[in-house]
């Protein structure tokens, strides 16, 4: 730093500006994005204007005290000197030199800290200029933007006097864009500006530019603590302690005259990714002026016509940068009389389907290897691709908000329950489901409904999870809608909306929308699939989906599912014509009848599993047997308990009110105070071991049918909510005995396994003595998060988690990501001591999380052999998992080195 | 073994018979405890009749063919010609011996097996003892009870067989009692014994005696397998691989001649502990008779006018066995014309109460060390001792049974409700108060009644819990009662108890008598006390009491507690004066009404803290801040959804309709899916800190106030349900803001810790983290236990806990003893990370299994400073703390030497 310092220097130079041929990749925290661009842009050769940069701990220094500002402006006025000696201009001179003062910190931060441009500016800097034989226009333009930003920056004057101040002076022209202002415009608008900080400040803008400087460079420093800094990175939870550097470059002048120009390209089509430059520019402008949206820009293909070596010199710096970078880059740049200067370049925001085009298009260009273009793209951001989602262009209004509970866009007529839903289905209309809450009664409207939109439940509520399962929409917890079903509508304030009108639900925002909004659907490109059997040839853990039916595991093995990894046997009995036979199994006195029920059930599940496995063709199939409370099936108590009570205030005493206290009594019989912590999973098993013995004959007779027919089935037996090595002893002993039995009946022998499903710290606890007894582990994360924590994730989500979040107790929802010092704690004690008890033992995970990527990372670090999610989320996780497996063996090869040391 | 076999041996003996001389306690398991009394009693010298044993394996090997029995008479017979030498007299032979065979296990299986007398025994031989001149009386009693003994024991002959013929003799002579037999009734008694076997065999007792002595042997050897020991062993978890011993001895006979007895003897008086022989005898009688009951039998201290001799012999070996064994002994014996003979020794059965008094007086008669005699103490017995129980003589029929939930006896009158039970108390007479189960609101009248009977719950419903806490009797979990409120009267069966009528609850057993039952209150003696010092001298960990209330604290003291563990506030609200406070607190919307509540409510805590400080006077008391869900404060929803279904019905819809509605609404509002798992502990603390503010200002105040009157006081303010590091950071940071500034207030300093109750997994696996900022660490096991093992007890205890009992799924409820495997390593985990990252981290637990002996032992073995348990179990504790230290101490001193060596 500081390395030739100029002869006339007395003082001594701090020494704590840094220049960009002298910092890389490793000063990054230091020298902010924007420094590290312009850094590696001069290294490789690229027309940017030369400049310095004052590092972010300096920058801190400089507002504690530590570094006195009028000593670093020595160190300044020196590298000022370099610069006026490459670009032939002088600062505060005769053909004088501007400079522009920029923020930039190490992380993104878009529009959120302040820059002021054509500083040193003063009546004798204007002489000189107008002397030298610039236009009064392009002088006068820079004077009033010059004053304008610095009024802003440094004063803190708010924009609105100064955009009042412009709109007079257009009326006053009788005039309807800046565009149409003269040279004498810009003057007076500039002398308005400068009467506005009088007014303002009582104070002017200072005559001597270092004055200006000095002025400057502190306002970019403190604008890291602006009020939409600070929310800003509240939100996105950035570090407070940063700071953003300062880059002071000399002015190039993109209004300068006809053949000057500023503007921003994006190396390829950001939205669809084809390999062409994307973006726009404005003849005469400056700096923000192509986003400011004031003036109509012009596409990026135009600037052939205008200038024409321009344009092809911007294809080469394009290509060389993203050869460099490796990835799309968004680029800002400045043509000044013909002469292309680079300002910034970033990495370009895609869409998805973007992203991933041109990761495969990079790898075919040889720019790319495979693994990069694999670690290239976010596995999360795959999700948009397999939905419709709204036009994230449109700027409509919401009505209310709600929390995203499963992501895309639908539109559809307002329908409360399944009967209406069928209408519209019927018509050919599509139909969202608006509900208080869902329960089990619900699915098969949500299966006919385009989306779902409820009052109350979060994120992991029922509406939910199940939408998710479907892959459709759903808004979940819209507390500010009041439902009023007797009425057939929907009051959102003074809003009243009724059965059959149009709403729009945006399940990635939480929006609603009256009415219909466009939407977008990206299709599944030939580059997704070539990238997802590039992650697969990479990857070494499994992903499996969880799929309760038919359909589902369909979709799961359309999605590259290797077979089906939780496959919940009670959703097989909550389908409309099931209920009825499961609630008198749960219900009936007479052994007789309930035996008769269960061979109905029996038939029910055969023939769904023979379905499943034929899907699955020879995949495995991981059954998880009866987990719910028995009362989950049964009529609503609440709704039995008024009825019963305004019959005996009446006076009746027939049969029908002796058949509804039956009804009731048995109903509360299986009441629990806590459910969830109650008489389900394998408990319901061991103390009723009927249904669950139904349903493995079920699966073992759907298995010997097809093994028969010469389809290969491999089941899996899952017992769930297992805490103690001898409930999985007392429940599997009996299986084997079953199974056993049933294979010498059919004469077929069926390779069958039997695990647990670890969903119970207890479970985890005592992995070891499980591992001795089970074939097989699989996490249950939902629950295990929901008993590691103590939360019942119906009552959290809305009555506490939000306000943790709020409060920075929680930054992440463990519902959604697995939490690590807790939960993954746990989850490691298992698989260690499972692994150590029994090393043939297969271990995945099942729960919720197995989607999401952070957990996938985690779970291939603990060496599981496969993870399980929903089918739609099978393609995220197979590109995580290879993600995963990249960076492991990238890792292994750092060290690698130093072990042969 | 065998070393001097008899010179006319030819076959090789298979050595497997061990002699009383040849044994020792290491053969336990082989020799059973029989066996090892006559060996130690044999190496004392004691004059026991020659013999030898037939260990465990050998009979295992017997009953599955692996020893030839006949092998085996060979080494029998050799000796038998031992005990003959010995004893002088000859088997089967002139001047004949009889021998006794008896079982023995390796555990206390009292009455399980079986023993034959006399065996030996046929025409010749009943001639040739007549013919030395034997009386007839005594050869054909002899000959009757072997043949009765044989024919049930080795032919499987029902008893009352025997005892119809018995009785038919009886009548035919016109006799009340077998005492009245003269040696006619005996002989033909066994002849018609005789005829019985016969008839029910077709066959008869073998001639050959050896031929009797194999039968017996094997009969011996299979009763283990008979079915009420294999009932007994079920019951009390006893392996059933254990199997039983044969001794096999010379027969001594009680019932000779006059100066003959047999009789049973305690070394001192097993009721109150007294040092004076216990027991009785009866003159001419032989083995059980003194058990049976037929005849009366005579005060032992009656012997010393019958055979003083014998009674100061006998004294004699009281003590001789009481300092070989430092044990209260019950000894058997038998005197054969003026001979003492010693049968069995083992230890006394004896009441808390005479066991404590007995080892303090052998440690002032030097006979043990203290250690010894704090380690002789079972500490579960002293909960007898602090609580009236039912004679255990009382033989009374019982009217039902329930959950003995809270130990010891109550008799009263059936009360319903509060106000019943306060119309009684005036009387002055006492009530028991008769639930389905009990809520919140019941605590008042569970203060005024005895005892507590609920018709449902577990043993750790809040019945139960409330019940213990405040020492009182309780039952839970009457299934069989059908309460009816309104017509006063409950239901069990046929029989009908009206309001009013007196019952009897045996809390110790579950047992509910009509009317009242005779019951003894043992008072804290002077032995129990001292007992209890030498305990406290010898311990490392602290005893510290849950105690809610003033009067909690004060009975906390007195039974010796260190210090509070567990304060729990929101008691202190549901008070009937404090309750409507609380509520309208929760309910109000007015924000003003809220604040007036919270003053109200603050003013009882302080004065609540002031009393309990006082109370304790420099001792720590651990204050938890509000735990449950503010719904176990509000009326019942169900009630009122049934009210206001009902008014709507009846078309009201003046005020009072609108009231309910809006209540009930409210209500709703705060009811929960898993209250266990929802807005509670500190969650609601973060969302709604108004009320743990208040409380700790109540706290604070109270403190302040005693520190200047010059009492200390240490308040440990403890957090409920933490789960993450930040949610007891936001909480501790708020609060000592707000302590700070009181104490600024004040003018006072208050010396004052904040700690964590660890009740939640995540807690226990994050303890690192938590240690770094907290002082002190509880165990909360009850919540620990329900999250680990995903049991919600109010559920678990009555829907399947039981069956998992019977199953053997778990052993032990771990809600009781805590469970080693899974909460315990949770604790184990926590312990370890939290000392690691906290040197000065106090550690202790507050669970109720702070009351219980291994759970206190595993926290001393986990170095915890303390533990914490309800007044009345803080001596269990402080005696089972001490036990644990000595263990601690003796385990340390067994491998020092190994160190050196």
């Amino acid at each position: 730093m500081g390395k030739d310092k100029t002869a006339g220097e007395t003082r001594q130079v701090i020494g704590v500006i840094v220049r960009f041929e002298d910092c890389g990749r490793d000063d990054l925290h230091r020298i902010g994005m924007k420094g590290l661009s312009l850094a590696e842009m001069t290294a490789l050769g690229l027309n940017v204007p030369p400049g310095f940069i004052i590092p972010t701990d300096a920058g801190f220094d400089i507002l504690k005290g530590n570094i006195d500002i009028r000593e670093l402006l020595y160190e300044v006025r020196s590298e000022v000197s370099r610069i006026e000696n490459t670009m032939d201009r002088w600062f505060a001179s005769r053909n004088p030199l501007l400079l522009s003062i920029r923020s930039g910190a190490s992380v993104m931060m878009p529009g959120m800290m302040d820059t002021i441009l054509n500083v040193g500016m003063n009546r004798e800097v204007i002489a000189s200029l107008l002397d030298e034989g610039m236009s009064e226009y392009f002088v006068f333009d820079c004077y009033r933007r010059f004053t304008r930003m610095y009024g802003e920056t440094v004063l803190g004057i708010k924009p609105y006097k100064f955009d009042a101040a412009t709109q007079d002076m257009l009326n006053h022209a009788g005039m309807f864009s800046e565009e149409e202002f003269d040279s004498n415009h810009h003057r007076k608008l500039a002398d308005n500006y400068r009467e506005i900080i009088r007014k303002e400040t009582g104070s002017s803008i200072p005559d001597n530019p270092y004055d200006q400087v000095k002025e400057a460079i502190v306002a970019v420093i403190r604008s890291w603590e602006n009020p939409r800094a600070v929310v800003y990175r509240n939100l996105r939870r950035i570090s407070h302690d940063l700071g953003s550097a300062v880059i002071v470059q000399g002015m190039v002048f993109g209004n300068l005259d006809d053949r000057s120009a500023s503007g921003v390209v994006t190396t390829r089509d950001p939205i669809v990714g084809a390999k062409q430059l994307f973006g726009e520019y404005l003849l005469r402008s400056q700096g923000e002026d192509v986003l400011a949206g004031t003036r109509t820009p012009k596409k990026i293909s135009e600037l052939q016509g205008d200038l024409f070596p321009v344009y092809s010199e911007l294809e080469k710096v394009a290509e060389k940068l993203e050869h460099h970078f490796q990835e799309a880059q968004e680029i800002e740049f400045t043509i000044e009389s013909g002469k292309l200067y680079i300002l910034q370049t970033h990495t370009a925001q895609c869409t998805a389907q973007a992203k991933i085009k041109i990761s495969v298009d990079m790898v075919n260009e040889g720019l790319l290897s495979k693994e990069k273009a694999v670690l290239s793209i976010e596995p999360e951001s795959l999700d948009q691709i397999l939905h419709n989602f709204i036009d994230p262009k449109v700027q409509m209004r919401s009505i209310m908000k709600g929390l995203p509970a499963s992501p895309g866009g639908a539109s559809g007529a307002v329908v409360f329950d399944i009967k209406e839903a069928a209408r519209y289905i019927k018509q050919s209309r599509e139909a969202i489901l608006v509900r208080a809450e869902t329960i089990t009664d619900d699915v098969e409207a949500m299966e006919l409904a385009t989306g779902i939109l409820t009052g109350h439940g979060g994120v992991t509520s029922h509406a939910a999870v199940v939408a998710r399962r479907m892959g459709k929409p759903c808004i979940t917890g819209c507390e500010s809608m009041n439902i009023d079903i007797d009425r057939g509508e929907i009051r959102v304030g003074d809003l009243t909306i009724k059965r059959g009108d149009i709403i729009t639900i945006d399940g990635s925002s939480g929006r609603v929308f009256l009415g219909t909004v466009p939407m977008r659907k990206t299709s599944i490109s030939t580059e997704f699939r070539v990238l997802l059997s590039w992650a697969d040839e990479m990857r070494t853990m499994k992903v499996r989906a969880n799929a309760d039916t038919p359909e589902d595991a369909q979709r799961a093995i359309e999605f590259g599912a290797e077979g089906i990894g939780l496959c919940r046997t009670e959703a097989m009995f909550m389908a409309a014509d099931r209920l009825p036979a499961m609630r008198t199994l749960i219900l009936e006195e007479s052994s007789e009848e309930r035996d008769r029920m269960l061979v109905q059930l029996e038939e029910f599940q055969r023939n769904d599993f023979l379905e499943i496995f034929r899907a699955l063709n020879g995949k495995p199939v991981t059954i998880r047997l009866l987990d719910p409370p028995l009362h989950e099936f049964l009529p609503n108590a609440e709704q039995l308990t008024k009825e019963v009570a305004v019959m005996r205030s009446q006076g009746e005493a027939g049969e029908e009110l002796r058949r509804k206290e039956r009804l009731l009594k048995r109903v509360l019989s299986h009441q629990e105070i806590n459910p969830m912590l109650g008489l389900r999973g394998c408990r319901l098993g061991i103390i009723n071991p009927g249904i669950i013995e139904m349903q493995v004959r079920a699966v073992v007779e759907a298995a010997c049918e097809l093994i028969t027919e010469g389809i290969e089935t491999r089941p899996e037996i899952m017992i769930p909510l297992v805490g103690h090595v001898r409930e999985f002893e007392w429940i599997r002993e009996r299986l084997d005995n079953l199974i056993g039995k049933l294979m010498e009946e059919k004469n077929v022998t069926l390779h069958y396994r039997i695990g647990v499903l670890i969903e119970i710290p207890r479970a985890a606890l005592t992995a070891g003595a499980l591992a001795q007894k089970a074939d097989f582990f699989s996490f249950g994360t939902n629950d295990l998060t929901q008993t590691t924590f103590g939360f019942s994730r119906d009552d959290a989500e809305h009555k506490f988690l939000h306000y943790y979040h709020d409060q920075h107790i929680l930054d992440e929802n463990p519902f959604e990501t697995i939490d690590m010092d807790g939960v993954g704690r746990l989850v490691r004690i298992a698989t260690h001591d499972g692994r150590k008890a029994n090393s043939s033992l297969t271990i995945g995970l099942c729960g919720e999380h197995g989607g999401e990527p952070r957990t996938i990372a985690f779970c291939h670090s603990l060496g599981m052999n496969y993870i399980s999610c929903s089918p739609y989320r099978v393609p995220i996780a197979r590109l995580a998992a290879a993600q995963a497996s990249i960076r492991d063996r990238l890792a292994a090869a750092e060290t690698s080195p130093s072990k042969n040391e």
